[in-house]
C-alpha cells in the first residue's frame, strides 16, 4: 500500500516525506509547484519508492487523473494532505487565494478518497482556525471558533469537511493544528523575511508592527515528529490535536535581533506601530498542548531552540540561493 | 436603506420577509426558485416596498448582476442571508449539493457584501455544525465541532467565512444556530413527510429509524422573532447565538403519534431499526440557549407546541396542495 502525500513539494509535505520513507511504504508525492519546488524534493526523486506527479487539486479532473495514475501503480492507503495556500496575507486581500488552494483541495480530495475507496486521511489544520481568544489558552474543545483571516476559516472550512466525511466514507482521520513552524526550506515566515531584508540593505531592519507580537515556534523535524506519532497511537475515527511547543513563545522584537545578530550583526532595528501585523494576524496567543502531552510526547526543541535553529538554516539557504 | 434577504421564496426567508416589512425599510428577496417557490411569497410579490428577483447565488456572474440591480434601486445595508441546501441527506450523497448551495451562496454573499460595501449580515447557521456530542448540552462555546453532514460541515464553513470577513470588511455580523424548525410553507422534514406518506396510504405510517430519536423544535414563528431581537440587541462585531426551545425535545415516535392523530386516525404504527434515521442525522441532543435566554428572550412555544401547531398548518397546507 501507498501513501500519497499532497503539496509533497512544498516546506512540510517534504520534510514529511524524507521521514515516511524510511518506514518502507511506497511514497506518491503530488503538487501543483506553484510555492512548493521540486528542488525542495532533492535526491527523493530518484529513489525507486517515491514518485512524483505534477497536478493542480484544486482541478479536480486534473487531480482525478493524476490521483488514478498513482493508484494504478499501487493502491493509496492514506493520504496526509500538507497542501495549501502558505501565504496568510494574500489570502486576506484576495480570498479566492484560499478557497482554491486551502478548502478546495481539501474537498476534492475527499471526493477522490470515497471514490478510490481510501480509507485514512492525515490534515494540516492551523492555530488560525481558533481566532483571537487573546490570552486564553487555546485548547481543543474551545468555541466558538471565529477565524480572522480566510487562511483559517477555510483550514476550519477543511476540518468540518473532513468531520462530515469521516461520519461518510473515511475510516479514520487526523486533524492537526499548528502554529507557526519553522525550518526549512522556508518559503514564507518571519524569518526569511527579516533575512531577506537584511541581505538587501544590511544597516537596518524594518520591522512590520512594534514588535510585541508574540508566538510559539516549532521546528518543522519536530512537527513531524509529532505527527507521525499521533498517526500511530491515536485510534479514534477523528482524532483532533494541536500540536505546538509548551512555551509560551518569542516575540517578534526577539527574532528580529536574533536574525540580526546572525545574519547582519550590528544592523539597527526598526520598529511600526501597533500589535498586529497585518489584517488575520493574531498579535499573541498561549497555545495548549496538554492533549499531546498526555500521550507522552514533547518537543526537542521549545520556541526560543526552533527560532534559533530555523535562522541559521535559513541564514545559509539565502546564503546558498544568493550566491 | 434597503435589507436583502437571501433565499426569500423559501420556509424561512418568506417568513422573515413577512416580519421585515412592517418595519418600514424597503426589503429585497433574491432565489433560484429551486427549494423555494414565487407562491411562498403570497401578497407579498405587490407590496410597493417588496421587490424580487431570481437568481442564482451560487453562479458569482448572475449574483452580481442581480445584487447590483438591486443596489441601484435603493443601497442595501443588510443581508439577511438565509438560502442554503435544506435536503440533508441530498448534500450526504452527494457533497457538491452543500457545496454550492450552502458554501459557496455564503462565500458570494461575502465577495458582493466587500463589493458594494454592505456592512451588516444575518446568517441562518444550524445545529448541525456541532455534530455528535451525545447528550452534552450544546453551548455555543462547545469544540471541537465536528459535524456528521456536508450540511452541517457547510454550515460551519460559512461561519468561518464570516469570521473572516468580519475582521475585514464587514461592520456587524449575526450568526444564528438554531435546530429544527417547523411551521409553513414546510419544504421538508419529518413532519411534511408523516403527513405526505398519510396522504398517500392512510392505513399505516413506516417510520424511518426506531422512533426513539429525540430533538427540540422551534416553530419558525418564534425563530424569527428571536432573529429579529438579537439583530436589534446584539451589538458585537460577530453576534453568535443558538436559537430553540428550553425543553429537551420530543421523540420522532411522539411526532408520528401526533400526526396519525391529526391527519389519519386510526393509521397503524410501523419503526425501523437503529436510533439514526440517515447519515448525517444526530439521534439526540440537549440544545442550550442560556445565552439567549439571558437577553430575556423566551419562545411562545416549546418543542410540543411548536410542533402540534406545524402538523396542524401541514395537513392544511397538503389538503390545500393537494385540493
Amino acid at each position: 500500500m501507498a501513501i500519497l502525500i499532497a503539496g509533497a513539494a512544498g516546506f512540510i509535505g517534504c520534510n514529511l516525506a524524507r521521514c515516511l520513507l524510511p518506514r518502507g511504504e511506497r511514497i506518491f508525492g503530488i503538487d501543483n509547484l506553484c510555492r512548493g519546488h521540486l528542488s525542495n524534493l532533492g535526491t527523493l526523486l530518484e529513489h525507486p519508492r517515491f514518485s512524483f506527479v505534477k497536478a493542480d487539486m484544486h482541478d479536480i479532473d486534473a487531480f482525478r487523473e493524476a490521483f488514478a495514475g498513482l493508484q494504478a501503480q499501487e493502491p493509496i492507503s492514506a493520504v496526509w494532505h500538507m497542501a495549501a495556500n502558505s501565504d496568510i496575507p494574500a489570502g486576506v486581500e484576495d480570498p479566492a487565494v484560499d478557497l482554491r488552494d486551502t478548502f478546495m483541495t481539501t474537498y476534492n480530495t475527499l471526493l477522490l478518497m470515497k471514490q478510490f475507496a481510501v480509507p485514512n486521511l492525515a490534515f494540516a489544520s492551523s492555530s488560525a482556525v481558533y481566532g483571537d481568544f487573546g490570552e486564553r489558552p487555546l485548547t481543543e474543545d474551545l468555541g466558538p471558533l471565529l477565524p480572522i483571516s480566510n487562511y483559517g476559516a477555510m483550514k476550519l472550512a477543511s476540518e468540518a469537511a473532513i468531520s462530515a466525511a469521516a461520519e461518510s466514507h473515511l475510516r479514520r482521520a487526523h486533524i492537526f493544528r499548528f502554529p507557526n513552524v519553522v525550518g526549512v526550506p522556508a518559503t514564507h515566515g518571519v524569518i526569511l523575511d527579516f533575512v531577506r531584508r537584511l541581505r538587501a540593505e544590511p544597516s537596518y531592519l524594518q520591522v512590520l508592527g512594534d514588535g510585541t507580537q508574540q508566538k510559539a515556534y516549532l521546528h518543522v523535524s519536530d512537527l513531524v515528529d509529532a505527527m507521525l506519532m499521533l498517526e500511530a497511537h491515536a485510534k479514534d475515527r477523528i482524532n483532533l490535536f494541536n500540536i505546538g511547543p509548551v512555551d509560551q513563545g518569542v516575540t517578534v522584537r526577539w527574532i528580529a535581533e536574533q536574525t540580526v545578530a546572525a545574519a547582519s550583526p550590528g544592523a539597527e532595528l526598526r520598529f511600526g506601530t501597533g500589535n498586529r501585523g497585518w489584517v488575520g494576524d493574531v498579535p499573541r496567543f498561549s497555545y495548549s498542548v496538554a492533549r499531546l502531552q498526555a500521550l507522552g510526547w514533547k518537543p526537542s526543541l521549545e520556541s526560543v531552540g526552533a527560532v534559533q535553529r530555523a535562522i541559521a538554516e535559513i541564514v545559509r539557504q539565502e546564503a546558498a540561493a544568493g550566491g
